[in-house]
């Protein structure tokens, strides 16, 4: 769960005034001291002034909590990840994803995969491919104007659909995760390109369907020559610096 | 723009640790006062504490605010309106998603109209009207899941794809519009229920296509004895209660 929609509770205020008022007394009371050399008085300044503050304090925090002023908004982005399959891809956006939660941001995560169960009645043509970006275009494009980023990884093979989502998005980051076919097929495990190469699988990027490379992409990938860890590192650092630079949550 | 991801700055500390310290100042000084009858020692008092506890007050909001208790979830919720064309969804839908967002609330709108304008590949018949409905729960669903509440209105004919959304949704709040087919007619200005009966609009709900009513709608609406400004009043009240209670944002 990561709803990040909060009111801050009046038990939140109340135990935030009783931690202020430790600190706070205990400096009225020494500073009562060192004016006055008199213990007694200190202390019952000290007794006095724990007891009204703590109400001042509670009403200051309940009126700062309707102000809006100083409250700073995180910007929300969409990160894109394109490539062959086995690339990459799925692997380093969901290290980016983990780093991302871990830093308490908004984040949804949107893989090819899932996102075809859900709807499972899209094919493969050139039509229906663009048409399946589009639709997740949309999708991250509400998401992002919520306040929610995406981690989408999509071989998205084709520039048209890209520049579609690029246009409608307001922060779009593309990632090329890039790697030869030969070594695609090195890691193929499943078999998926052979069968491709034998004509099993049809419209397969790479083998049977092409692949259009980025032509500006905010960040390239080389998966033959980098691991998994660094490239998203990469990444990780690039969005920190674009969009949350000092901002701890 | 209501994205509500946000961080609280230093100067937002700053000036609430200043607001904070008049007052409380003030009130130390009207207490050395009034035990030791001498002014200049009040003053004295009262301009040391004031230097020393902004720090010591800043440090303290800035350690509170990496501090997550007492941070209330708001909940997140769908409502859904279904009904025949020109039972009075749109309107009242878009009442109800004005009141919310007046109150700071995180919600999309969606509607038949724009979302298939989103997609307008999308046709009438009975498979593809359910499939373009379940398409719709999964985007409110994941909306839902980011802590974003959606308004939802579609003539969603079929019990099927509603209750496959309920299923998938937390927050399922179904709203049944309802009204007379005759009543409807009435109402439509550009002409669609009659062009429904001579056949040039085909798969029309209420004419040419069946409306299964809701079997346990959560609200019904009889738009032919209310008005859609009391209609969505009884919304409000209802979201308002279930899930936001006492809760000003």
């Amino acid at each position: 769960m990561n709803c990040v929609m909060y009111v801050e509770t009046k038990t939140r205020s109340i135990i935030k005034a009783i931690s202020w008022r430790i600190l706070a007394t205990l400096t009225t009371m020494t500073l009562v001291y060192l004016f006055f050399h008199r213990l007694d008085l200190a202390a019952a300044v000290g007794v006095l002034e724990a007891f009204i503050k703590m109400v001042v304090y509670f009403l200051h925090e309940r009126v700062w909590n309707r102000i809006k002023y100083g409250r700073k908004e995180i910007p929300s982005f969409v990160v894109w990840f394109t490539g062959l399959p086995l690339s990459g891809k799925t692997t380093i956006a969901n290290l980016v994803y983990e780093k991302l939660k871990k830093d308490g941001i908004k984040v949804q995560r949107l893989d090819s995969k899932d996102v075809r169960s859900l709807f499972p009645e899209v094919g493969y043509t050139r039509e229906e491919r663009n048409r399946h970006i589009k639709r997740v275009g949309h999708l991250v494009s509400i998401l992002e104007r919520q306040g929610v980023s995406s981690v989408a990884s999509f071989i998205s093979p084709y520039k048209e659909s890209r520049e579609f989502v690029r246009k409608l998005v307001r922060n779009f980051v593309e990632v090329y995760v890039k790697a030869s076919v030969e070594a695609c097929m090195k890691r193929d495990k499943s078999g998926l390109y052979e069968r491709a190469i034998k004509g099993e699988i049809k419209n397969f990027t790479g083998i049977s369907d092409v692949y259009e490379e980025p032509v500006k992409p905010d960040i390239v990938l080389d998966t033959e020559k980098i691991s998994p860890e660094i490239a998203a590192g990469i990444v990780y650092d690039y969005l920190k610096n674009r969009f949350i630079k000092n901002g701890r949550l």
